[in-house]
């Protein structure tokens, strides 16, 4: 392709609204263009990385057996009212009626499309397993749509749905999207790792999402030093450290004046302490019950845990009022001694690492004051013990102890094995060998394919612009001739580019009549794996130098060499 | 491909629903299932389908030099309202409110978000011409979807525009786009007609239909049987014909009683006489004015045609009040013979034919009554002359004056010469080389991808089921082994699915435990070109039975020889 023809407006400024460097990148690179709030035109060269995307995920899905279909965008409510999610899911799925009245929304997934799709047509065992896949848009009405391509509205997404006969072959049907997960990420040239997720409300469960490492990642995540587990900071469980001996000596709790400290930082620094020496006091609505959660002060609650340990369906922190009648103070002087007598009375659990702790700093349910050297057992009722905190850097690993490393991550993949979730509501049945009728065993897992472009911008640029990994580059050369004005250099690029072209290589010519450093500066932004600068120097001698996008190398090459190692990649 | 893991699912019956025989193959042969009215599942094969489809059209666009991007199906209703459209579109343009109050719709089509796209980049005549185009679903709420994917409402469309300094380029523009049309329609091995059609309101305008050849086709057109002319009934033109000579003699008009005749087929039977010997008397509501309008009864009027002579920007058939006000009587009776005086005087506009009519049958303005042998000029005065009717078959061609053939089509695709319509209200201008600010010209070129499917089955199927044409069909081969209780048989299938495949050939392998009948119905039914008979006998004189779906010619022939053979096509 020509660059004097291709549509790729470069911009020299940031876009004022481009907060992460993937969407400054895409937007300044002449990738993409915002239409509106989280909706986005993708322009020549961005279409050309997402159909490499979707060759990649196409290849590796097929290969496992999976079959490509394309469902609506379009879905109307009634499927979505047998399996419950027209109630439940909430604003961002967007609903609307039709010209004659009847309610529809866009997909923002497919469970529903799916499983109605599979239980009109599958009635035997012998049909399964069975595992079908799209590449589709989908549109999520995000209250903040934000970051871009990172977390928009209209997206395009791969999203498969396997259904199994039982639990174990459901499993193996997930190991097999994992495996092609794995392969499809490597592929995309990405640095990623597959870590455990949340699962939700669904039993027997499994789920993985696959997370590219990159500074601005949504996803904080830790991964073992030395062993391969990998979670979610809200997933990954941190194991019961020792406690405090029985033996160990701690001072008298002791009521100090902290006047305007409130927060952990502010009453450590007054106290002259880290915040590992002072405890949180938390207080949640946990379906209506008021609860006080304790963590360190250097620790961060991880309210999915305290979710699932208590067995709720909704938590979240307490009114002021609320904490206030468990109290006697308002929030930022809450600690659970002294406690007022409630009925029932407010029950506290701790963290694990709060047995441990030789005294903590707490709230003294007193306005203005907090205890030193509080003791649970001693100075409070000793509370439940729990895992209810954010794994962090340091935390041992629970497989195997050694310390976990903690990263951001960007989630571009999510394995998720659902069980009978929608199968049995819906009635996606299947008959056994002995001919009863049992529920279809799902798993369902998501790409996201418009997501991939940000998150590969996010982990491969440098200042000068995008490095992207060879595999999913728009071209893979881009030919520079730096005079134009000089017939020599333009009919060598002009040659160049033929030869390349038809050895198969995906050539990017820059023919426009700009100066040598604008097409250097716009070669770079692009991020394409190879340039070739023809100056008329080296034409007359008949080399060109030949640089690596990522590394900067530079090498000076004949043009036969050079067509001979391009060719050879 | 195995066929016992392919969620291919054949059904016996015709599905109640399906009216046209695409839809029924389709249905029947597990291609496509019904989500909700005009919206479709696409099952893997009708998948790999649209993707060979998707592949042609990629391959001709990208070889004139367009370039594929990717616009939102989710569209903001400002630049709608830019364009003029979100108040003239009507209901088929589906609006909804996203959770912030924004409007939106759902893009029926691209102009307003790809003429947004350009203006906001390109801004000199250098960067033109510019030719972007996608492929994306789009919806349209239809009032009446019908004949499966014919006219749905979700659909997958590919759409392109054009950008061009002036109406010169942007025809050159359209003459590339539309030999690309004539390479993706032959490719695809439909038989098809690029035909004229109405351009609507746009000045300087071009436009063409292609049409794929079809007994149940929506669309009505005619094709010179001597030159390459061709038309939608609508747009074709028809020449004035010979009046009737000043000589000619022509009995007075009489009176005579038809109580209960009221159409022209009732008349003509009461009369003995054809229906090209009556006229057709018409009233119109013409932007508020009242016009007759005269056919003769074997003929068609065409409403675009009268609409264009009148200049009007509405034209209806006018109620029955308004009939009465202007004749005297209901629908039934109405003829242009004594009409009772009105100010104004209703207008009366005949076409050519009426002109060449040795006296005709017209409603007397009384009830019960028509008159014979009325004559124009002596009977009633003489109306305005002009081309008002559809072209049918035996019409002279506008351009030879050779006979006329009639068709059904299903249009695929068409090209537009759109000027200025909507890059002027949206400001897409570029600078000229002398620095003014000019609108950019464009064009706009749609084809039906999905569509495509029910053409091509709607044109290629027999009693047995579909008869894809090989460049997209899902596979080129199926594989029949007739005895799955034989090993050697299941071995020597096996044997050849590996070596097909290896070869490159897409081999549909059916695998499953059936009787010989039901795999040879299942065949036919699938409409792959080929397919291959394994049975005991044959397998144990090393030869299989090669069959050619579409002439349904066998031919025995060594294993070899048959790759030899698949192989070389």
């Amino acid at each position: 392709m020509r660059m004097s023809r291709l549509h790729v407006p470069t911009l020299k400024e940031v876009p004022k609204d481009a907060e992460v460097i993937s969407h400054q990148l895409l937007v300044r690179g002449g990738y993409v263009r915002k239409l509106a709030a989280g909706v986005y035109d993708f322009l020549p060269l961005a279409a050309r990385v997402l159909r490499k995307v979707e060759s990649i995920v196409r290849e590796e899905l097929d290969a496992t057996g999976a079959q490509e279909v394309r469902l609506p965008v379009v879905q109307p409510a009634e499927i979505w009212e047998e399996s419950g999610r027209w109630k439940f899911y909430g604003p961002e799925l967007l609903r609307f009626v039709d010209r004659k009245g009847g309610s529809f929304c866009l997909g923002p997934t497919h469970e529903e499309v799916m499983v109605d799709l599979v239980r009109r047509d599958v009635r035997s065992w012998r049909a399964l397993p069975l595992n079908l896949y799209q590449i589709q848009i989908k549109f999520r009405d995000e209250i903040r749509p934000r970051a871009g391509l990172m977390r928009g509205r209209e997206f395009l997404m791969k999203d498969a749905y396997s259904f199994d006969v039982d639990e174990a072959a459901a499993l193996r049907s997930y190991d097999a999207m994992y495996g092609a997960y794995q392969r499809i990420f490597s592929r995309c040239g990405l640095d990623f790792r597959a870590v455990e997720a949340d699962t939700g409300a669904i039993g027997g469960s499994r789920s993985h999402e696959f997370q590219v490492l990159a500074e601005n990642g949504e996803d904080a995540i830790v991964s073992c030093t030395a062993c391969d587990f990998a979670a979610n900071v809200e997933q990954a469980e941190i194991k019961a450290i020792a406690p405090l001996g029985a033996d160990a000596v701690v001072p008298a709790a002791e009521l100090i004046a902290t006047p305007k400290e409130r927060t952990i930082d502010e009453v450590a620094a007054r106290l002259g302490v880290t915040a590992a020496v002072c405890i949180k006091s938390l207080v949640f609505d946990a379906d209506g019950e008021t609860v006080m959660v304790l963590v360190r002060g250097d620790h961060e609650i991880n309210e999915i845990k305290l979710k699932k340990l208590l067995g709720v369906a909704e938590i979240a922190l307490a009114s002021e009022e609320k904490v206030k009648a468990a109290t006697g103070v308002a929030p930022g002087f809450v600690g659970p001694v002294d406690l007022p007598a409630t009925t029932p009375a407010v029950r506290i659990l701790a963290d694990f690492a709060i047995a441990a702790m030789p005294g903590g700093v707490v709230g003294a349910n007193v306005v203005g004051h907090h205890r030193t050297s509080v003791l649970p057992g001693r100075d409070f009722p000793t509370p439940q013990y729990a895992d209810l905190r954010m794994a962090q850097a340091g935390d041992p690993c629970p497989r195997c102890d050694a310390p976990l490393a903690a990263f951001r991550g960007i989630e571009v993949g999510h394995v998720f094995y659902l069980g009978t979730k929608y199968s049995a509501p819906m009635g996606c049945n299947y008959l056994d060998e002995q001919g009863r009728d049992q529920p279809m065993v799902m798993g369902c897992y998501g790409i996201g394919v418009s997501r991939i472009l940000a998150a590969a911008v996010e982990q491969n640029h440098d200042a000068d612009g995008i490095i992207w990994p060879e595999s999913i580059a728009p071209y893979q050369v881009t030919l520079l001739p730096l005079q134009m004005n000089k017939p020599e250099v333009v009919d060598a690029a002009e040659a160049l580019y033929s030869r390349l072209s038809a050895a198969g290589i995906e050539v990017l010519l820059d023919d426009r009549n700009e100066r040598a450093g604008a097409k250097f500066k716009d070669a770079e932004l692009l991020g394409i794996p190879w340039s070739v600068a023809l100056g008329a120097r080296g034409v007359e001698r008949g080399v060109v130098e030949l640089k690596n996008r990522r590394t900067r190398e530079t090498l000076e090459l004949s043009i036969d060499d050079l067509v001979a190692q391009l060719s050879a990649r």
